[in-house]
């Protein structure tokens, strides 16, 4: 049996694969919403691509993670699919059987594995051994759903001509299917992916799994990052070799310095000082990241761009942002948050490496 | 964005609504019953008012409620919803974000929320911040879904010429669908809300969310409310405005005396002397309640109506109630019990509070 | 009310009920598969027999269960019902509210109870005060959903002329659904059920809740069932007077040597040493099994047939096997995996002491 299509960090896709997931994403969110909102009696629209039907995805999760769960949750209910939810109460990885046989037993009784893990290389053996695909919900080194949710938040929020053109999505509105000759090929509306070529994104924190799928995410989309991070949590080698081997290191700006890394930002981007697990380091850490709370005095200081915009992966603590940034109307995190459910959804029923690979032709994203 | 509509007490509806909610979970159940049956292969009918299909609910429980979430997941997968169960060891409200960051991310990813909460303010903070509406589940101070559950139950089994008429719903058989030009509002029966005028609904125990609600609704149904409760539990200043607000305060005699409240009793009722998170309080409370016990000795030496019914939300303990009512032909309670499904599916699907506000003239409630 | 049918055991079915049950499991795996596949856009099937739809089935699981609720989450959601996933954290039984009356609660609200308890005890009351039928998922006694798949599975890979005659279902291809005019009964593939007889099962392990059910099933079927327990762990009485009862003794060797046990052994099956709760008693339990574990050498010492094939409930820890047999070619442990979702989703659907039993002619099992 030939093993099948994992994802486990975007830099397992290629930026074709990146820019259909994108697109793909955009299309389920604009047929999605309006058969979500209430209707008149009798206009009940099943929506059409019930991908999932009759399948059960399982949403391994040994720690707890909101946004990503109610996210896989209600897409994977969108396509048709039971999502069963497997909390460390429920299962716990390698304690009362060696995870190789979990995964094998997991693989052959559900049609795909969301695996939410502690270390990085739980998901890697999940994978190396599941007969299903699985996809990384979250782990110590990777998180590539959040990065697909804050690339879709850009692409609708930056300044271009026509990011979602109307046309053909214009006719699908409630009470009415999707036209049934229609292919998705029609349908799915041109996100504009030259508004991230030569954008500036600022990261100020720990070197944590959302950077690190920032690192090899942006620079292959024509976007520069720029990073501040202690000197004492620098980026796990592990990552970095996969960062040099996307030639995603020559887009980067590494520093400990959070002025140098908001020159210029069109975007900053921050996330927790203490990650669940670290709570024991939690004094020595604010210490370490003193100077790097994200503000407007700090941004202009800098040298932001005038415009800068404001993401955080949630949940968010004042440390690292202060309530005017957070609250106020740079701040892209509301959207943010939701787009992690579109960008689940185009995952779970359209990359290549899940659910649709064989026998798609007319789904093929390159 | 306008708030949505949110349900947080039956004080929060209108008389009509109150009866309009009742009917159509009088006509859910109709509907419903045959359709849960045995039936012969390939008579699958799919129940026609799928109305939260595509939609996920969150059951956002921070406590345990065994009744309230099987009526709720049951309830919402007739629907075609899916219902998402986050227990406490799934999401600690206010713990590790703000209650409301919570309540706009959590809102922006369900399309409902049916929350059980400790604190009530917890909800009112739900319902401040939430784009989705919230539904009380279950708070310290208010219970609505049990007293509509408890009205059902009443309408059904009290002495009426024509609780449910039966003309235009016995069309409607297993393997038949509703007929496809039917609007709901030929089908609800028609609920014979007379029968509460001049009702007394006697109420033995602790000043509990389940009394505030009957407080604020049966007076304005017409029947009276008979309370005893010890003077150290008295009822919150908070819920008793609301009784005064809505005059129903004329229709209550309070004392703390189990013979006074029973004097004349339709309907006894009660509840468990020890809620959660009370429970270092027992022997106390065990002290305070000593009497209250319903009994059949009580009620007949209380003057308590020939025939009087008894109603119970479970679980229960013998200490409020002892067994010969318990389990003997007056209590009620497994009807009861079965009627929180029915109720909480009208909710889900009908009252305007809720999903079907906008837009919905023919299931207009008015 | 009548007692709706409840299955505590086996030794509940009778032989024709056996075989019906193993012929739909085999039935619903062969149309079940295809349509799990990837398959082109715009081939949606829907399984046909939804016969849970708009149903819903409580999971009460007291104790951690991963393959068994796996299975039934996954079989319910493919026959449209919605599994309801309880655990111990969700519903103590027995701890707020008297049994009795938590089984009349749960079985108004749900239209089936599928429970895997802690003492056997448990699901006896439940199935005594349960309006709606009551499976027995596990308990301390009992495991009939595990011998009903491993039956399966043997049924399927022991040489035979035509175990799964591929004729009427042939038909049956991604995108096309079963056609609208068959009936169930035409599309079973035969089972050849006569593989079983003469063959000898062995058993080296405790007298576990595995064992019971093959007590009682297998020597019914024809089969002998050879038998190494410690002295220290023998049968519980209340099992083996249903194995008397049933006649299945003259079919059963019982000694406490496992070289013994293998002779002549075809299937030489085996469970944990140290079952949940039984944790503090490991140290005198691995004394106690010292000669227990199946390997190579001591089937062949013990006479086992040349071709002995390696069943296992799972999850397994290599004291009882070791990993030559586990991960070798005589193992079926995957496939027996595997299979427990096929032969829960026949008895969820199909066995006449669950859902279908009144009104369903066609498909009658006898």
């Amino acid at each position: 049996m030939a093993s099948p299509p994992h994802l486990l960090t975007l830099a397992d896709l290629s930026v074709k694969q990146l820019k259909s997931s994108l697109t793909h994403a955009a299309y389920l969110k604009r047929v999605s919403l309006p058969i979500l909102q209430p209707r008149p009696h009798g206009s009940y629209t099943l929506f059409p691509p019930k991908t999932l039907s009759d399948k059960t995805i399982a949403l391994l999760f040994s720690k707890r993670s909101t946004r990503t769960r109610l996210s896989a949750e209600s897409a994977a209910h969108l396509l048709g699919g039971h999502p069963m939810f497997l909390s460390s109460a429920d299962i716990q990885l390698g304690v009362n059987e060696s995870l190789q046989d979990s995964a094998r037993v997991i693989g052959g009784l559900v049609d795909g594995v969301f695996a939410r893990v502690g270390d990085h290389s739980e998901i890697v053996t999940l994978a190396q051994h599941s007969p299903v695909p699985v996809l990384n919900a979250l782990s110590s080194l990777w998180h590539p759903t959040q990065i697909l949710a804050d690339l879709l938040t850009l692409l609708e929020h930056l300044p271009s001509p026509d990011p979602l053109p109307t046309a053909p999505i214009s006719s699908i509105s409630p009470g009415h299917s999707i036209p049934a000759d229609a292919v998705p090929g029609d349908l799915p509306p041109k996100l504009d992916f030259d508004v991230l070529k030569g954008l500036t994104i600022s990261w100020l924190g720990d070197s944590t799994n959302v950077l690190h799928d920032m690192l090899v995410t942006y620079p292959r989309l024509g976007a520069k990052v720029r990073v501040a991070v202690p000197k004492e949590y620098p980026c796990p080698g592990e990552v970095w070799d996969r960062v040099v081997q996307l030639g995603c290191d020559k887009g980067i700006d590494w520093s400990d310095d959070p002025l140098r890394a908001v020159e210029g930002a069109d975007i900053v981007v921050t996330d927790t000082w203490v990650s669940m697990g670290q709570e024991s380091e939690k004094a020595a850490r604010l210490r370490a990241f003193a100077g790097y709370q994200v503000t407007e005095a700090l941004c202009k200081q800098g040298g932001a761009a005038e415009d800068w915009k404001f993401l955080h992966c949630l949940p968010r603590k004042p440390d690292e942002v202060d309530d005017g940034v957070f609250y106020g109307k740079r701040s892209l995190v509301w959207e943010e948050a939701e787009n992690r459910k579109w960008t689940i959804m185009a995952l779970f029923e359209y990359v290549p490496p899940f659910f649709l690979l064989v026998g798609c032709a007319s789904w093929s994203w390159s």
